[in-house]
């Protein structure tokens, strides 16, 4: 069973203000995505504040997890970092403590060329055994990659799938089939971008990579198997019915929502790591409201 | 007399592969531009790659420019960070260790509101007793200042300066005389951007942020002091002058060519930190001929 198909959920890391996560709390988040039976778990993703996080911050996360999941789902755990070696050390980490396959982001601050993301690429491919997920997420690492870059990431041995931002509805059947001709035998194609990612599951893409699951597992689960059933009115109806979801994830960005709906769920006591806020107190009113709209209490 | 009005000069910091500063490297960057009598040193900059290294090496380079600036010239210098805490730990070492000033950019992953920033930068501000000049620098930083936030952050007690990129020529004025009259008295409205900047010393602009500075500072000095009394026509005429520098810095960014002119003139042996790569060999061949062109080598 691949670990880059179906619904990759992506929960929060709850960490006190000095950024020492608190590894009850996640393992409570993390029991919540094996029970839901979610096909993946995304630790230390962007919504998992990662980069925010020492390296030895990230293994006890990763230790938490592995021995709250116990092999019942797979982990893929975000190895990204500035520096490669870094990275390199990180994804080593991973490896060791027992995640399942590793994310990579381009994490930038130089802006950085296409031959300066794939030698970096290639180095943390070689570093563990494990498979590797381009994590393609110009918002937070400000590098896009183009299909031609993908495509040659792909030939490179472990790299094995993509997180792609989900395109818009008209656009996506078009560009999966495009990026699908050019990449190797077997490299899966998912999405994130929770209120566009489920079409992308009716027109070929595999994975939904998901921050609104790491905290509503069975909500996204209905979705993923609608879209992974071909049930195309049914998926975008289920889609469309979260819209107040989507638009604070867009007004606000999916991290602070989750994060403080998490919290508002009893679910941990953290904040985001600072500079990051909590919502201002008008999105912290209407978050609630929308979970008690959307049966998300 | 401020440590942010006329050329501040922005050296590359050497390092070696593992992200130790060679100290001894960027001691002779630093006695180079003591000697010529630039206005101030931005260590640790974008240019000097502070965010690829350690909190502990951003110090030993700390020290060591102070030990060869010996309070000859000021020396600002780059507190930046993901985090907060870091960031105020970072400002506390270089106060320490002997900096005069503070660069803050607001370093950011998860895109930030204006809100995060300035609480950001009141924490950092509050931390030391230097002044601190507010690093806007959309392409590393991916957050943009607007003039409410910065009018906002001049009143921040020891918020001194902002370092803006150099709007294009026919915008320099209007922009600057617009921002002027939003901002806290005394409050230093300098720029970034070589090609662009020394424009802006004309227009009411304080400082000129530069990179090539860094390693050619008589050069650009020549051009700050043309621009500081006022000869248009000459500043305008020594800028273009370097029109093939300023291509290749727009090429492959400045960072990627003045490391690479710093070796090739023997002050240092170091490459950037990876994932950033030296120039690729053709654009290696090109510095080194618009080097000798321009009487730069």
């Amino acid at each position: 069973m691949s670990p880059f198909k179906g619904l990759s959920a992506f929960p929060v890391t709850p960490a006190d203000p000095d950024g020492r996560v608190d590894v009850d709390a996640l393992r409570g988040l993390v029991a919540r995505l094996v029970e839901a039976k979610v096909d993946s778990i995304g630790l230390l993703g962007s919504t998992g504040t990662y980069v925010y996080l020492s390296r030895a911050e990230r293994r006890r996360a990763v230790e938490a997890a592995v021995a709250e999941a116990r092999g019942r789902v797979p982990l893929l755990v975000g190895a990204g970092a500035l520096r490669t070696d870094d990275a390199v050390a990180l994804a080593r980490d991973a490896a060791e403590a027992g995640a399942d396959a590793l994310l990579l982001a381009p994490v930038s601050y130089t802006p950085l060329t296409d031959e300066e993301v794939f030698v970096h690429f290639q180095a943390v491919a070689a570093a563990t055994d494990r498979p590797l997920c381009v994590y393609n997420n110009p918002g937070t690492t400000h590098f896009t990659f183009g299909d031609d870059l993908i495509a040659r990431l792909s030939q490179v041995d472990r790299v094995a799938a993509v997180k792609n931002p989900a395109p818009p509805q008209p656009e996506a059947a078009g560009a999966v089939a495009a990026l699908r001709a050019r990449v190797a035998d077997g490299f899966s194609l998912g999405h994130s971008g929770d209120w566009r990612a489920p079409e992308t599951l009716l027109v070929g893409g595999e994975a939904w990579y998901s921050v609104a699951a790491g905290l509503w597992p069975r909500t996204c689960l209905e979705i993923a198997r609608a879209a992974q059933a071909g049930e195309a009115e049914r998926t975008r109806a289920l889609t469309a019915r979260l819209e107040p979801l989507w638009a604070l994830f867009r007004q606000y960005g999916g991290l602070r929502v989750v994060h403080f709906a998490a919290a508002r769920l009893g679910l941990h006591r953290a904040e985001p790591p600072r500079p990051i806020l909590p919502p201002p107190p008008e999105a912290q009113a209407r978050i609630v409201e929308v979970m008690d709209e959307l049966g998300l209490a």
